[in-house]
């Protein structure tokens, strides 16, 4: 069974009653609900916990990390972030969602600002489906629409996806590249862009099945880890 | 259960003695077999069959084809082959092994002439991985080793695969794009080059072993397929 | 000097006195004119002329085409399409322009249906510019708006493309990739979405200077076409 | 005229007598020297001098940075780095030669290890052209062969190339992704795999010839940066 551990930094629900209604156990606790439904062995770490609740031991079992992030971005220690890094290029998969966009730990593996347009302005948002044979799209219809949410507009600084998934519409006129896949090392990376903690978007059915698949998507391969370093030749060399 | 089919032209099996005697129920028989005891519903279907053995019916049910042709391309009836690309861009996987590079159907999908450089002089090849969270790669170690095969060298003539799995060594001097991954429609397309007819390619283990996971890779996404064609505004348009 | 021709079939013209009025000199005159001043020498070819204006001699000294064509793609030869794609292959460059993506050259070149939504509606149109720094976007603000165009909508069923320069927003809600590169064998291909007939689209000047960038960026690289074929080794084989 | 500045850690040069030799002016001198002669305003920065030669106004004024570096990664210092990245996000190009596999900027850029199998044993080299229409393939026959080079193997674990342009076969038995392209915010990079400095190789015509089509190819577009945060509305939002 895949082993999902939902990360979220857990502020907004402290501090915003309008958060905490939406989310009373927290958007972690709402995406590992669902993930626990959807099959998987799914659990929660938050900013607040020891190491961020993400000791080496969680580490090493967790099969996909989501990470859901905002206000206290800087305040994710940056010998954990490391560990993460390694983590997913040792294979873990890795979904960051929504303002995660400027997580320590995605713009670390992207190599770019990750920086965009944004409006908090009560969009309405249709995510378009741009690549209908992907697996993270199973199940979804030609497009996901989101009566209100945050916008997010390109220029999206991000390295060109590996594969783009889904596009989204604002209704003030913007448009943004919202499901993008990355290889880095041997794990796997999936960017979604909704989820601001205002709206209950993680309560949506199909936001769901995005990530439920995009957990499916992003398990590691079962190989041993590459080999680097100093390598003996396997054929002869004519010069020696 | 995934449905496979295995299409050969089943050709060189009847005249070449060399061939049927390591293939001896032809190519599509081995790999059937191998995907059968995988855990698949493979069938097989050949070129001297009516219909090519690629019915309406047979092409509906299968979730993906995996083809191998050589001397035969051009009798390979293009009504055939523009129902396979259909099917393609509707869903289902495609499997293009070795010589199937020059087949009508993987030049149609790609759209450029498919060739390259070939000699056949026993060559050693190296398949390497060079995407090593790639699904296509589990269970394969840093390279596959093939004692010998026939050499096919740069310029391949594709467009730049979607992720490049494997790229081959040949103790001759070249190298190979040799796992390509393809997205066509709602339809994902794998060419893998190993497959000469006068070696037994096809027993190896790690060869199978990247064919079953090619078949799992390119199985269908659950969707509808898209709509496409003349459509009502889903918002005001203020010119009207 | 870079020798670039304008092909366009030109009926719509001929039909459609609003058409002949925003472009008295054809579509592929005004384009042709705006290349003339960008330095390019730039020819015109038509449907109605002798195998389309699209002689050897002609498709020969042309650097980079232009294509504009909607009402009669099934009028274009298939012989001439055939001569097109060889030479695109050879290292001709190509821009496809709007209705042009149902043209047998670039459905032939994408091996895709090439569909998409579309509608007539007045919406206006918003291309964000998705690749910063890619030289077809250069001297281009963050995004071009067109007061009135026809709307084109995803999925747009094409291969992702090599690089995304363009995604369009639309008024009645949807998006499209509307700027694409592609490279097919030693040519350069651009895709760009604007041009219906019945709008001034290219007067604009951003979608003029769109144009022109693509051309340079389209041009051909100065090499040898790659020899393909039966290859002798460049290293000794050990098992002979 | 183009600003090219050649940055090395010059270290090589002062402690081997073979690859000062070999490099009398060192590194970037040889380097320097043929892009001056190929027509661009080439300038030299090296470790040792303040700032290591990149003032900001040394980076201001170059389009494209050259940079070779090897034993002294880590004496590069941290907040230089970071300038240098902001200068690619901003649209300065960057080519990233040999050992600079490992320097801190490119590691930045990429977000990967960026680790290989190396081996130094006087390998035969050949790099194959795999993209025959790229500007940076220009002028180059099918492929360039090096007598004697380190060896670099796969698994290198970068992410996937935007264009991958050279491939290389090594005499013991490895390939190597040798020629790839990315684009990081507005800024383009190049990473070309040979010139380990105990070989005469950045004398050899068709390595500088790759490396003057490089700095071409990655000279910035001329726009403006893009605007990011936060961003009024283009369009009446309904829900207000």
């Amino acid at each position: 069974m895949l082993n999902v551990t939902v990360w979220n930094e857990n502020r907004h629900e402290k501090r915003n009653p309008k958060v905490s209604e939406i989310y009373p156990n927290g958007i972690h606790g709402t995406i590992a609900g669902f993930l626990a439904e959807a099959g998987f062995q799914a659990g929660t770490a938050t900013l607040d916990e020891p190491e961020h609740g993400l000791t080496d031991e969680v580490l090493n079992r967790t099969d996909v990390l989501v990470w859901w992030g905002h206000l206290a971005h800087g305040d994710v220690k940056d010998e954990i972030v490391e560990k993460v890094k390694r983590r997913v290029l040792n294979g873990m998969g890795l979904i960051v969602l929504h303002s995660g966009h400027f997580s320590k730990i995605f713009k670390s593996l992207m190599g770019t600002s990750c920086d965009l347009k944004w409006r908090e302005a009560d969009d309405r948002e249709r995510l378009w489906v741009a690549a209908p044979g992907h697996p993270i799209a199973e199940g979804i219809g030609e497009y996901i629409e989101l009566e209100k949410e945050e916008m997010y507009g390109e220029h999206f600084d991000i390295p060109a996806p590996d594969e783009l998934v889904f596009i989204s519409w604002f209704e003030g006129g913007e448009v943004f590249r919202s499901g993008c896949t990355y290889s880095r090392g041997n794990g796997k990376i999936f960017y979604f862009r909704p989820g601001h903690e205002t709206y209950p978007t993680y309560h949506n059915k199909e936001i769901q099945r995005v990530i439920v698949n995009a957990v499916k998507w992003a398990q590691p391969a079962n190989r041993a880890y590459p080999v680097y370093g100093n390598a003996k030749p396997l054929e002869p060399i004519s010069a020696k």
